[in-house]
């Protein structure tokens, strides 16, 4: 029987709401902008909003659930998240909020949520076990271990990205040296790539982005690399290695049955995948005794955000 | 009512046997010397003989199972050891060989067993979430969550000790170069303690060890330390920077609610622990936000292998 959920996808950008069935279909979208830094009351303000609209929109459809996720901490056996620095919201129980709608609510943070969407309708279908990487700005991670989102105690575990892969190593946005999400994050590719054609002044990097080093985007280094520039190549063997390095933590961690890799550089596709794969078959510990971890693209992109926090309801 | 359980620690040196009643006390021991490089079936006869003088010498207690942990890659769900380095066995299936007893069997790497018994009778007992580290020659790694132990798929995770802390860092014994073993490991501070050494020719750590270098083991720098040596103190401190990375991780990848010390360097006591915490208090990725781990030393010493053997019966 057809089932209905509100996946509500919350961002600083805007707060995208949908309508997803139990199959994780699609069937109706709307979003609003996020005001950013009015408090607490005009955020609510505006999700009831966005909950409401879609209610009305869709009487023909009874909702078994709501569903949020958002980039913040957010504890989802209580529903209390403490903060969301990029909302500027604190202190929100958004299970007290949304009593009113009478029906299960639940919120969790959007890197895990995307993960329950690639495992319930994704990447990971039909898998037990995954780790989702998503390489943007910083790392976000979601572990679904036995088909359920592992969350730590008071859900505020698996900040992969601040696992240390290099002790004295760069700074990261933490304040802490050596996290993994300064040197796999699209945002350390950047540097990687400015840091690399400065050393070369000969590099087509140079021309791809007029010689204006300010020009480069996540594509500069893949795009010349794939026409043979050395340095761009170099480059991207470093950022490899290290994407790799944190990657082959995540087997030996979590030996999970595959790992997923999100975001804005998953763009690059089996070009990426390719790459990764060879860095870990060279340098993969146990590997003659341990089950080979498969690595894949995540597959559901933007609508993974929706379709996971409607999956927090399922 | 009482029930009753044998628990079998094998390692190295001996197979040790012990029957465990349900409040995780020890009723009766035995063990017998293990036959290294005799193949399966000595080492199957061997196993069956002590687990048959335990039952002869203990009729009056009726066995409800038989939990077994040992050194090496057994998947828990199928009862398969595929190899076991250090006793030189390969492919030997426990459920299939002791079936004949007619009890629950289960089967599980040590380190895992240990991390249950402190978890249930232990330091830990009480608390949901647990990891366990051991600082022995490697860093062996239990995880607990939720009350029940983690493995991993086909029970070849939470290989803790193989995380790469320093990329590009000193060699580990699995081949890689940086992992937190080859750091953190009691075989890593004698490393770090002799090139300390060598570069402070006047340390009260050359008098310790009546100043011949092969002299000195895991108290060398700790009781050295304890006097105000300088030059201990300083390899103390670069110590505890690497241990308490691996810790920060394991609280950022797995946020439990308590991270257990053992293994030989653990005898340090609170001495250890206050150099931790200290270390953690100062570094802690999102401390204001997550919720503090507690950090303390194991309790079960060398009886935790028979007592966590006996609790994947329980």
């Amino acid at each position: 029987m057809k089932k209905y959920y509100i996946g509500i996808d919350i961002g600083g950008m805007s707060l995208k709401g949908a309508i997803v069935d139990n199959e994780g279909n699609i069937l109706y979208k709307a979003r609003v902008v996020t005001q950013v830094g009015k408090g607490n009351k005009v955020f609510i303000d505006d999700l009831k909003g966005l909950i409401n609209k879609i209610i009305d929109e869709n009487k023909d459809k009874e909702i078994s659930g709501i569903g949020l996720g958002l980039p913040g901490l957010v504890d989802s056996k209580t529903g209390l998240l403490e903060n969301a620095h990029n909302l500027q919201i604190t202190n929100i129980n958004f299970y007290d909020e949304l009593k009113e709608y009478n029906v299960k609510v639940k919120a969790c943070n959007d890197a895990n949520v995307a993960a329950l969407a690639e495992n319930r309708f994704g990447a990971s279908k039909g898998y037990s076990d995954t780790v989702l990487l998503t390489l943007g700005t910083g790392v976000g991670c979601g572990v679904i271990i036995d088909h359920k989102l592992y969350e730590g105690f008071n859900s505020k575990g698996t900040e992969l990205g601040h696992m240390i892969i290099k002790v004295g190593g760069v700074p990261c946005s933490c304040g802490l040296n050596g996290c993994f999400e300064a040197y796999a994050s699209a945002r350390a590719l950047l540097r990687l790539t400015k840091e690399k054609m400065l050393e070369n002044k000969d590099s087509l990097m140079w021309e791809y982005c007029k010689n204006n080093i300010e020009n480069i985007d996540g594509l500069t280094s893949f795009e010349c690399a794939k026409k043979g520039d050395k340095a761009a190549n170099e480059l991207l063997d470093e950022y490899i290695s290290y994407l790799g390095t944190g990657i082959l933590n995540v087997c030996n961690i979590f030996r999970p049955q595959v790992i997923l890799i999100g975001g804005g550089v998953s763009n690059q596709g089996d070009y990426l995948i390719d790459k990764i794969k060879d860095y870990c078959e060279k340098n993969y510990y146990g590997m003659k005794d341990a089950p080979k971890v498969e690595i894949k693209c995540a597959k559901l992109k933007n609508d993974a955000g929706v379709i996971g926090a409607a999956c927090l309801v399922m």
